[in-house]
Protein backbone atom coordinates (compact mmCIF):
# COMPACT_ATOMS: atom_id res chain seq x y z
CA UNK A 1 0.00 0.00 0.00
CA UNK A 2 1.17 3.48 -1.07
CA UNK A 3 2.07 5.67 1.81
CA UNK A 4 -0.15 8.46 1.61
CA UNK A 5 0.71 10.91 4.18
CA UNK A 6 4.03 10.75 3.15
CA UNK A 7 3.24 12.93 -0.14
CA UNK A 8 1.78 16.41 0.69
CA UNK A 9 -0.31 16.86 -2.47
CA UNK A 10 -2.01 13.51 -1.57
CA UNK A 11 -1.91 14.01 2.19
CA UNK A 12 -4.31 17.31 0.86
CA UNK A 13 -6.58 15.33 -1.40
CA UNK A 14 -7.16 12.89 1.42
CA UNK A 15 -8.14 15.53 3.32
CA UNK A 16 -10.45 16.59 0.56
CA UNK A 17 -11.81 13.25 0.01
CA UNK A 18 -12.60 13.14 3.97
CA UNK A 19 -14.84 16.10 3.96
CA UNK A 20 -16.67 15.40 0.72
CA UNK A 21 -17.82 11.91 1.80
CA UNK A 22 -18.95 13.01 4.93
CA UNK A 23 -21.62 15.60 3.54
CA UNK A 24 -23.35 13.07 2.26
CA UNK A 25 -22.98 9.87 4.47
CA UNK A 26 -24.75 10.31 7.58
CA UNK A 27 -21.90 7.82 9.07
CA UNK A 28 -18.98 9.67 8.20
CA UNK A 29 -16.96 10.50 11.31
CA UNK A 30 -16.19 13.64 9.94
CA UNK A 31 -20.12 14.63 9.29
CA UNK A 32 -19.98 16.21 12.62
CA UNK A 33 -16.63 18.24 13.46
CA UNK A 34 -15.98 20.09 16.74
CA UNK A 35 -16.37 24.01 16.08
CA UNK A 36 -14.34 26.33 18.41
CA UNK A 37 -14.95 29.60 19.07
CA UNK A 38 -13.94 32.67 21.27
CA UNK A 39 -16.92 33.00 23.59
CA UNK A 40 -18.15 36.69 24.69
CA UNK A 41 -16.23 36.71 27.83
CA UNK A 42 -12.59 36.13 25.83
CA UNK A 43 -13.03 32.33 27.14
CA UNK A 44 -12.93 29.28 24.20
CA UNK A 45 -16.18 27.53 23.11
CA UNK A 46 -16.60 24.49 21.38
CA UNK A 47 -19.40 22.44 20.41
CA UNK A 48 -20.95 19.50 17.67
CA UNK A 49 -21.99 20.78 14.40
CA UNK A 50 -22.90 18.99 11.55
CA UNK A 51 -21.24 19.78 7.87
CA UNK A 52 -23.70 21.10 5.36
CA UNK A 53 -21.51 21.71 2.35
CA UNK A 54 -17.95 21.79 0.90
CA UNK A 55 -16.20 23.34 -2.13
CA UNK A 56 -12.57 22.48 -2.70
CA UNK A 57 -12.55 25.03 -5.37
CA UNK A 58 -13.32 28.33 -3.15
CA UNK A 59 -12.03 26.33 0.07
CA UNK A 60 -15.20 26.99 1.98
CA UNK A 61 -17.21 24.89 4.18
CA UNK A 62 -20.40 25.34 5.47
CA UNK A 63 -22.90 24.54 8.65
CA UNK A 64 -26.33 25.66 9.32
CA UNK A 65 -27.15 27.30 13.30
CA UNK A 66 -30.14 28.84 15.30
CA UNK A 67 -29.17 32.73 14.31
CA UNK A 68 -30.38 32.71 18.27
CA UNK A 69 -26.84 30.51 19.13
CA UNK A 70 -24.38 31.71 20.99
CA UNK A 71 -22.39 30.65 18.24
CA UNK A 72 -23.65 32.74 15.76
CA UNK A 73 -23.05 35.93 17.89
CA UNK A 74 -19.80 34.82 18.75
CA UNK A 75 -19.09 34.32 15.01
CA UNK A 76 -20.30 37.61 14.54
CA UNK A 77 -17.79 39.25 17.21
CA UNK A 78 -15.03 37.35 16.22
CA UNK A 79 -15.34 35.20 13.11
CA UNK A 80 -11.83 33.65 13.45
CA UNK A 81 -12.91 30.13 13.84
CA UNK A 82 -11.26 26.48 13.90
CA UNK A 83 -13.11 23.51 12.45
CA UNK A 84 -11.60 19.69 13.85
CA UNK A 85 -12.15 17.11 12.37
CA UNK A 86 -11.25 13.15 13.84
CA UNK A 87 -11.63 10.23 11.22
CA UNK A 88 -10.76 7.45 13.25
CA UNK A 89 -10.92 5.49 9.87
CA UNK A 90 -7.83 6.87 8.66
CA UNK A 91 -6.56 8.05 11.82
CA UNK A 92 -6.70 11.24 10.03
CA UNK A 93 -6.89 14.83 12.38
CA UNK A 94 -7.91 17.86 10.04
CA UNK A 95 -7.87 21.04 11.37
CA UNK A 96 -9.05 24.29 9.83
CA UNK A 97 -8.66 27.13 10.78
CA UNK A 98 -11.14 29.43 9.00
CA UNK A 99 -13.07 32.83 8.93
CA UNK A 100 -16.83 32.54 9.02
CA UNK A 101 -19.40 34.76 7.91
CA UNK A 102 -23.44 34.63 8.97
CA UNK A 103 -25.76 34.51 6.73
CA UNK A 104 -29.82 34.83 7.90
CA UNK A 105 -33.04 36.08 6.06
CA UNK A 106 -33.16 37.19 2.31
CA UNK A 107 -29.44 35.68 2.50
CA UNK A 108 -30.37 32.03 3.40
CA UNK A 109 -33.67 31.94 2.02
CA UNK A 110 -32.33 29.46 -0.83
CA UNK A 111 -30.69 27.10 2.13
CA UNK A 112 -33.95 27.13 4.14
CA UNK A 113 -36.31 26.10 1.16
CA UNK A 114 -33.93 23.76 0.35
CA UNK A 115 -34.15 22.05 3.98
CA UNK A 116 -36.49 19.17 4.58
CA UNK A 117 -39.27 19.77 6.79
CA UNK A 118 -37.96 17.43 9.73
CA UNK A 119 -34.33 19.74 9.55
CA UNK A 120 -36.42 22.97 10.06
CA UNK A 121 -37.03 22.10 13.46
CA UNK A 122 -33.82 22.96 14.66
CA UNK A 123 -34.23 25.81 13.55
CA UNK A 124 -37.41 26.68 16.19
CA UNK A 125 -36.71 26.11 19.49
CA UNK A 126 -38.89 28.02 22.08
CA UNK A 127 -37.38 29.75 24.38
CA UNK A 128 -33.95 30.71 22.47
CA UNK A 129 -31.11 27.26 22.54
CA UNK A 130 -29.64 27.83 25.92
CA UNK A 131 -32.40 29.48 27.99
CA UNK A 132 -32.82 28.50 30.95
CA UNK A 133 -36.08 26.48 31.39
CA UNK A 134 -37.58 25.05 34.38
CA UNK A 135 -38.33 21.12 33.48
CA UNK A 136 -36.15 19.31 31.04
CA UNK A 137 -39.21 19.63 28.52
CA UNK A 138 -39.88 23.17 28.54
CA UNK A 139 -39.66 23.98 25.18
CA UNK A 140 -41.79 23.71 21.84
CA UNK A 141 -40.53 23.51 18.58
CA UNK A 142 -41.83 26.22 15.89
CA UNK A 143 -39.89 26.14 12.71
CA UNK A 144 -39.27 29.59 12.17
CA UNK A 145 -37.14 30.74 9.26
CA UNK A 146 -35.76 33.80 10.63
CA UNK A 147 -34.16 31.57 13.18
CA UNK A 148 -32.20 29.87 10.60
CA UNK A 149 -28.76 30.99 9.81
CA UNK A 150 -25.88 29.64 7.78
CA UNK A 151 -22.58 29.84 8.57
CA UNK A 152 -19.80 29.51 5.70
CA UNK A 153 -16.45 29.38 6.48
CA UNK A 154 -13.38 30.59 4.27
CA UNK A 155 -10.51 28.00 5.30
CA UNK A 156 -7.66 29.70 5.84
CA UNK A 157 -5.66 26.54 6.80
CA UNK A 158 -5.89 23.21 6.76
CA UNK A 159 -3.66 21.40 9.37
CA UNK A 160 -3.53 17.78 9.10
CA UNK A 161 -2.21 15.03 11.51
CA UNK A 162 -2.03 11.31 10.65
CA UNK A 163 -1.43 8.65 13.05
CA UNK A 164 0.62 5.85 11.63
CA UNK A 165 4.01 4.15 12.31
CA UNK A 166 5.76 7.56 11.56
CA UNK A 167 3.27 10.38 12.56
CA UNK A 168 2.82 12.91 9.76
CA UNK A 169 1.79 16.77 9.75
CA UNK A 170 1.41 18.78 7.44
CA UNK A 171 -0.24 22.53 7.05
CA UNK A 172 -2.15 23.77 3.65
CA UNK A 173 -2.27 27.83 3.35
CA UNK A 174 -4.89 29.59 1.31
CA UNK A 175 -2.19 32.42 0.93
CA UNK A 176 0.27 30.43 -1.02
CA UNK A 177 -2.22 28.06 -2.74
CA UNK A 178 -2.42 24.91 -0.05
CA UNK A 179 1.27 23.90 -1.61
CA UNK A 180 1.90 22.54 2.08
CA UNK A 181 4.76 22.27 4.16
CA UNK A 182 5.74 19.68 7.02
CA UNK A 183 5.31 20.32 10.14
CA UNK A 184 7.27 18.14 13.29
CA UNK A 185 4.19 16.06 14.91
CA UNK B 1 -36.47 2.16 30.20
CA UNK B 2 -36.19 4.65 32.30
CA UNK B 3 -35.32 8.30 31.12
CA UNK B 4 -32.16 8.90 32.38
CA UNK B 5 -31.63 12.73 30.42
CA UNK B 6 -34.90 13.73 32.05
CA UNK B 7 -33.41 14.47 35.45
CA UNK B 8 -30.80 16.54 36.58
CA UNK B 9 -29.03 13.89 38.87
CA UNK B 10 -29.25 10.89 36.70
CA UNK B 11 -27.72 13.13 33.81
CA UNK B 12 -24.74 14.72 35.79
CA UNK B 13 -23.90 10.85 36.93
CA UNK B 14 -24.03 9.34 33.14
CA UNK B 15 -21.86 12.71 32.63
CA UNK B 16 -19.39 11.22 34.72
CA UNK B 17 -19.90 7.56 34.11
CA UNK B 18 -18.99 8.46 30.20
CA UNK B 19 -15.41 10.11 31.47
CA UNK B 20 -14.78 7.50 33.89
CA UNK B 21 -15.41 4.73 31.26
CA UNK B 22 -13.06 6.69 29.33
CA UNK B 23 -9.60 7.01 31.06
CA UNK B 24 -9.63 2.65 31.15
CA UNK B 25 -11.01 2.00 28.05
CA UNK B 26 -9.10 2.80 24.81
CA UNK B 27 -11.99 2.14 22.69
CA UNK B 28 -14.60 4.53 24.33
CA UNK B 29 -15.23 8.01 22.55
CA UNK B 30 -14.87 10.09 25.27
CA UNK B 31 -11.07 9.17 25.48
CA UNK B 32 -10.14 11.68 23.08
CA UNK B 33 -12.61 15.09 23.81
CA UNK B 34 -11.35 17.87 21.67
CA UNK B 35 -9.48 20.63 23.44
CA UNK B 36 -10.72 24.60 23.08
CA UNK B 37 -8.13 27.16 23.80
CA UNK B 38 -7.61 30.50 22.18
CA UNK B 39 -4.13 30.99 20.48
CA UNK B 40 -1.75 33.46 21.13
CA UNK B 41 -3.32 35.55 18.60
CA UNK B 42 -6.63 35.48 20.12
CA UNK B 43 -8.11 33.23 17.40
CA UNK B 44 -9.58 29.70 18.60
CA UNK B 45 -7.59 26.82 18.69
CA UNK B 46 -8.46 22.80 18.61
CA UNK B 47 -7.30 19.53 18.63
CA UNK B 48 -7.74 16.06 19.69
CA UNK B 49 -6.25 15.16 23.46
CA UNK B 50 -6.19 11.71 25.12
CA UNK B 51 -8.04 11.51 28.89
CA UNK B 52 -5.51 10.57 31.15
CA UNK B 53 -7.83 10.96 34.19
CA UNK B 54 -10.44 12.11 36.28
CA UNK B 55 -11.35 13.24 39.53
CA UNK B 56 -15.47 13.67 40.29
CA UNK B 57 -14.50 14.39 44.28
CA UNK B 58 -12.39 17.40 43.19
CA UNK B 59 -14.27 17.89 39.26
CA UNK B 60 -10.83 17.96 37.88
CA UNK B 61 -9.34 16.02 34.18
CA UNK B 62 -6.09 15.27 33.46
CA UNK B 63 -4.68 15.32 29.96
CA UNK B 64 -0.87 14.98 28.98
CA UNK B 65 1.41 17.03 26.16
CA UNK B 66 4.32 17.94 25.25
CA UNK B 67 5.65 21.17 27.01
CA UNK B 68 6.99 22.91 23.58
CA UNK B 69 3.49 22.61 22.22
CA UNK B 70 1.11 25.49 21.49
CA UNK B 71 -1.39 24.10 23.87
CA UNK B 72 0.83 24.27 26.78
CA UNK B 73 1.62 27.89 26.06
CA UNK B 74 -1.72 29.04 24.58
CA UNK B 75 -2.58 27.77 28.49
CA UNK B 76 -0.33 29.17 30.41
CA UNK B 77 -1.34 32.31 28.76
CA UNK B 78 -4.87 31.78 29.04
CA UNK B 79 -5.78 29.00 31.32
CA UNK B 80 -9.39 28.86 30.32
CA UNK B 81 -10.20 26.35 27.85
CA UNK B 82 -13.30 23.87 27.30
CA UNK B 83 -12.49 20.27 26.70
CA UNK B 84 -15.92 18.47 24.31
CA UNK B 85 -16.55 15.41 24.49
CA UNK B 86 -19.23 13.09 22.13
CA UNK B 87 -20.49 9.60 23.62
CA UNK B 88 -21.93 8.62 19.84
CA UNK B 89 -22.84 5.41 22.08
CA UNK B 90 -25.29 7.37 24.46
CA UNK B 91 -26.09 10.20 21.63
CA UNK B 92 -24.42 12.47 24.75
CA UNK B 93 -22.30 15.97 23.85
CA UNK B 94 -20.19 16.66 27.26
CA UNK B 95 -18.90 20.25 27.25
CA UNK B 96 -16.48 21.00 29.84
CA UNK B 97 -15.51 24.93 31.03
CA UNK B 98 -12.43 24.51 32.75
CA UNK B 99 -9.32 26.39 34.41
CA UNK B 100 -6.23 24.77 33.58
CA UNK B 101 -2.88 24.32 35.40
CA UNK B 102 0.22 23.63 33.19
CA UNK B 103 2.56 21.38 34.95
CA UNK B 104 6.13 20.12 34.42
CA UNK B 105 9.19 19.30 35.25
CA UNK B 106 9.66 18.43 39.51
CA UNK B 107 5.77 18.98 39.43
CA UNK B 108 5.32 16.58 36.95
CA UNK B 109 7.83 13.76 37.88
CA UNK B 110 5.61 11.28 39.88
CA UNK B 111 3.17 11.45 36.31
CA UNK B 112 6.24 10.73 34.24
CA UNK B 113 7.40 8.13 36.53
CA UNK B 114 3.80 6.24 35.92
CA UNK B 115 3.81 6.69 32.30
CA UNK B 116 5.04 2.85 30.25
CA UNK B 117 8.15 3.62 27.82
CA UNK B 118 6.16 3.60 24.53
CA UNK B 119 3.68 6.41 26.12
CA UNK B 120 7.34 8.30 26.91
CA UNK B 121 7.81 8.47 23.13
CA UNK B 122 5.01 11.49 22.85
CA UNK B 123 7.43 13.72 24.44
CA UNK B 124 10.65 13.50 22.94
CA UNK B 125 9.87 15.03 19.26
CA UNK B 126 12.35 16.93 17.82
CA UNK B 127 12.49 19.16 16.57
CA UNK B 128 9.76 20.52 18.54
CA UNK B 129 5.80 19.68 17.41
CA UNK B 130 5.33 22.30 14.87
CA UNK B 131 7.91 23.22 13.96
CA UNK B 132 8.41 23.49 9.54
CA UNK B 133 10.70 20.62 8.70
CA UNK B 134 12.05 19.82 4.77
CA UNK B 135 10.64 16.19 4.77
CA UNK B 136 7.61 14.23 6.43
CA UNK B 137 9.75 12.13 8.67
CA UNK B 138 12.97 14.65 9.42
CA UNK B 139 12.19 14.41 13.33
CA UNK B 140 13.24 11.73 15.69
CA UNK B 141 11.80 10.99 18.95
CA UNK B 142 14.00 11.45 21.95
CA UNK B 143 11.67 10.38 25.15
CA UNK B 144 12.49 13.55 27.32
CA UNK B 145 11.18 14.28 31.25
CA UNK B 146 11.73 17.64 30.43
CA UNK B 147 9.18 18.24 27.52
CA UNK B 148 6.50 16.29 29.38
CA UNK B 149 3.58 18.49 30.93
CA UNK B 150 0.41 17.46 32.88
CA UNK B 151 -2.43 19.63 32.20
CA UNK B 152 -4.92 19.65 34.99
CA UNK B 153 -8.38 20.86 34.35
CA UNK B 154 -10.55 22.35 37.27
CA UNK B 155 -14.14 21.72 35.84
CA UNK B 156 -16.04 24.72 36.46
CA UNK B 157 -19.25 24.22 34.61
CA UNK B 158 -20.44 20.88 32.91
CA UNK B 159 -22.72 21.05 29.74
CA UNK B 160 -24.45 18.24 28.86
CA UNK B 161 -26.99 17.71 25.23
CA UNK B 162 -28.71 14.48 24.70
CA UNK B 163 -30.41 13.87 21.66
CA UNK B 164 -33.08 11.87 21.92
CA UNK B 165 -36.58 11.97 20.73
CA UNK B 166 -36.86 15.33 22.96
CA UNK B 167 -33.35 16.86 23.56
CA UNK B 168 -32.38 18.04 26.78
CA UNK B 169 -29.91 20.15 27.90
CA UNK B 170 -28.93 21.20 30.95
CA UNK B 171 -26.03 22.77 32.95
CA UNK B 172 -24.01 22.06 36.20
CA UNK B 173 -21.91 25.06 38.08
CA UNK B 174 -18.87 24.26 40.49
CA UNK B 175 -20.00 27.30 42.26
CA UNK B 176 -23.41 25.80 43.25
CA UNK B 177 -21.88 22.46 43.75
CA UNK B 178 -23.12 21.04 40.63
CA UNK B 179 -26.77 21.10 41.28
CA UNK B 180 -28.03 21.76 37.66
CA UNK B 181 -30.46 23.63 35.80
CA UNK B 182 -32.39 23.06 32.24
CA UNK B 183 -31.67 24.84 29.47
CA UNK B 184 -33.60 25.04 26.27
CA UNK B 185 -31.33 22.45 23.63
Amino acid sequence: MSDVFASLVATLDAAWICLEEAVDDPGSPARTPTLATVGRNGAPEARKVVLRATDRVDAMLTVHTDLRSAKASELVAEPRATLLFWDHTRALQIRVRAVAEVRSGADASKDWAALPPKARENYGVAPRPGHEINHADDYALQPEPKNFAVLDFRMDEIETLHLGERHRRARFLRHDGFTGLWLAP
